[in-house]
């Protein structure tokens, strides 16, 4: 179902750096608005989510106080059947919450006799709770006046458990009104997605044939800004996470724990040989990644991509971004499309964390015996994760540093849907409907396992929607309910509204 | 008064490495046996001590009885006013608090119209305490049954309390038998040896003139193990102790805080330029270090430094001592003399801590904005601090580095005193006396500010002595001082004896 990628020949990489130059050979681009605003109406279920929008944000409040932390384990199987309890309530024929070695997903079904079939990805997990919320509890599921008008205040409210009641809302206001769908309806929910998805797999392995079967996947998300733009990214980068690790042993060092630090002139250093073993994968400003082979199955932007490219390039405001990251330059100088094309091709190789022996104030003279790095390599699609992790232990090895222990935490590859896919189509006609035509993007450079959508199932994915929301993973975590005067974003009616619309413009679509 | 170095042709340094190869031209070795026990009987002070010995332990748990904790600046004052009390009350006739930009010295000087004089040298600060001691007060001054015999366990009990209350037990003793002295005395003493002396030079600064005219320094200290073996160093290596920080800025990176990780495709990462500084200083193995001229300054080893070395080597037990440290081998697989020659001559470059970043468990996927690394470096005589410095910055900037930033801590060059000495030969005649014949070594690969004797004063420094003690820095630091049968180590009577008789030997050895 996936467009076949046109290979654009890369142009010969500079001889002192594997990094290839990506050629764009095209001038065309990729305009979202040139695409038909959705003109369907469907009046009778927007008078019903405008007359009900009380009772709708209340389900969302109900979702939201209901505390699901996949970390802490707290509140997970009442939330995984406050899920499975919904969907049985709206109609759904087959609910079924599914155990998982891990936390349990939840899996629905809604035969609607439809030509189309929608499945829809949701977590209903989220992340553990920070000090310093303007809120006394970020369960309460208060109402909050913000500067951008009135919110939904909560832990979950944006990630995600916000716009996917939203969309359940929006759902139960077709069904209501006309009692069936225009698309039949597959929900599959996890509860580990703050934890990387470990079991989602699991998740969705009873029911691969059917789910297969489906004409696209979709994620409801907040991706609007304030002043109405939104962002459309049409996949992620794949990921591997790892951690390096340097302790004593055999080949030398102190085993079992620190030493005295003027030993050093007859003791190896593990930190040293983290160090030297880490720099030995990059270039000295630690932009180019010299792991052999690296580079070379990263495929060049194919032609739909270019156009892309060339169309976020019409739009780019590097200064605005930096800014907004705290960063005055990116690297090697690069601009505009230069950097947006490194941005979605380049793998990368990125420090999040290293640490060995003491980090306190002042001195104190030691050889410790363990140095750590947290370590993490975007994929782009061709990259694939066990390619790159052998690909860095072989390097790791060639170079001498057979010592060092590899220990994979995460891996999975980049996942992408072509633009010209109905479900795509779809999303963006009805953006265009509401004055929202998106930025497309291939995909963003962030990770996260949809491959499970567009490779393990083989359908196209969207993951998106209008509304805004912000402070996912922080305090003060809201969902925009009620735009204040002036405000772009949507609130939640039209959001539901948008919601209703994609399922009937999905259903209208032509085959591809 | 110090030997002048004979210098030895060095070996030319293997082709891939700046590391020189250090030439031992001759087979004799240093043996402390070959010289004569201290003869001298001072039977009147010996008996006293032995009388007076319950009122000298009191002395002792009197010193670790009051707090000094000079990092927490706990009981700091008053300490210094013990000390310079306790002088006042042996008849010291000059006695001086000794103010400085941190914490007061105290100066006392005693003197007893004698040819010789000596400088001692004290520190009356302790460690912070730890949590887990086996005594639930470690400023009770307990006496506590341990395997070893009954020790004094309290913070300050070796580290240094207990030996130099002890010297001046011993000094009081031959004050009441005989009235005098058979030397003139200065004490220098710091209230902040254990931040690294940064204001001795303040202490001694208004004496410099008087000090520079004694005949050597002493530092009081429990050197001996349990079986009665005892090792004297001659010296220090110096040290250069400091930070190098990545830091985002106008060259790239995030400035201001983390940024999302996947963003590494466009931003420039703090934490892989401070690995590929910290990198660009080593080998791959981390042992040699590649900083232009580095291992320029360091001096051969002298004909009486080789005759030392092969002493040593005679006594080295490469199994025994990488068993301690938990090392299954020194670095390059080095054994015997090899390894005595590089620890003592080679400088080296140490990784002491590094962070940067989210060092949780688990992942979480950032850029961090900072990193930072604390490296100490030990300097052989020759190698000059200011020199180390320099070298490094501008190592750092020619390999491109110029946005990493150096933090000075400390700095301080390397310490020795000729084994021919009257001070150094009147010592191990003393420990020859006990049955403690030393193992000498030119110096110790550690580092102390021991230049403050040496090249400040010009003086011979020898700091030892009989006695045992452990846990400086750590919980159940203790003195022994009654040894268990069969245990070798000195007790507190035998120390203080030890002291008259090195007094004594100074006193009569011949001028050099």
């Amino acid at each position: 179902m996936l467009t076949a990628w046109a290979l654009a020949a890369p142009a010969p990489a500079a001889a002192q750096s594997p990094r290839p130059e990506w050629t764009i050979a095209t001038d065309a681009a990729f305009d979202a608005s040139s695409i038909a605003p959705y003109e369907g109406r469907h009046d009778r279920v927007y008078a019903r989510i405008d007359r009900d929008l009380d009772a709708h944000l209340a389900q969302l409040q109900r979702w939201v106080r209901q505390r699901s932390i996949s970390a802490q384990d707290d509140g997970i199987d009442a939330m995984a059947q406050l899920v499975a309890d919904d969907l049985r309530e709206l109609g759904f024929q087959e609910v079924e919450v599914v155990q998982t070695p891990g936390h349990p997903g939840v899996f629905g079904h809604y035969d609607a006799g439809a030509d189309r079939t929608l499945v829809v990805y949701m977590m209903y997990d989220v992340q553990p709770v920070e000090e310093n919320w303007r809120i006394a509890d970020p369960f309460a599921g208060e109402l909050v006046d913000h500067e951008l008008g009135t919110v939904l205040m909560a832990r979950g409210a944006t990630n995600q458990k916000g716009p996917q009641r939203a969309f359940l809302n929006a759902v139960g206001a077709i069904l209501q009104e006309h009692g069936t769908l225009p698309v039949n309806l597959y929900v599959v929910a996890e509860g580990e997605e703050e934890l990387g998805s470990p079991n989602f797999g699991a998740v969705i392995e009873p029911y691969l044939d059917r789910l297969r079967d489906a004409d696209g996947a979709f994620f409801p998300m907040n991706i609007q800004m304030p002043d109405g733009s939104v962002a459309l990214n049409l996949g992620v980068k794949g990921i591997i996470y790892f951690e390096l690790e340097a302790r004593g042993g055999d080949w030398g060092g102190p085993a079992k724990a620190e030493v005295h630090g003027s030993l050093k002139a007859m003791v190896d250093s593990p930190a040293l040989r983290l160090v030297q073993a880490i720099a030995s994968m990059t270039s000295a400003d630690g932009n180019t990644i010299l792991v052999p082979g690296y580079y070379d199955a990263v495929r060049p932007p194919s032609d739909e991509e270019q156009r892309l490219i060339n169309g976020l390039a019409r739009r780019a405001d590097d200064a605005a971004l930096q800014k907004a990251f705290g960063v005055s330059r990116w690297i090697d100088g690069m601009r505009g499309r230069d950097a947006i094309v490194r941005n979605l091709f380049d793998p990368t190789l990125n420090i999040n964390g290293i640490w060995s022996g003491y980090t306190g104030e002042g001195m104190k003279t030691i050889l410790p015996h363990v140095a750590t790095a947290k370590i993490d390599s975007r994929l782009p699609p061709g990259l694939e994760p066990e390619d790159a992790y052998r690909m860095i232990r072989e390097h790791l090895d060639a170079e001498g540093f057979e010592d060092i222990a590899l220990r994979r935490l995460s891996g999975y590859p980049a996942a992408a849907t072509p633009v010209d896919a109905p479900l795509v189509q779809a999303a963006i006609g009805v953006f265009n409907r509401y004055d929202a035509s998106p930025r497309v993007a291939p995909w963003l450079a962030g990770s996260a396992p949809f491959y499970q959508f567009t490779r393990t199932l083989g359908l196209p994915f969207v993951f998106g929607g209008l509304g805004h929301g912000a402070g996912a993973h922080a305090p003060d975590e809201y969902m925009l309910v009620r735009p204040a005067e002036g405000v772009k974003a949507a609130g939640l009616a039209e959001i539901e509204k948008s919601y209703v619309d994609l399922l009937y413009a999905l259903s209208e679509a032509e085959s591809d």
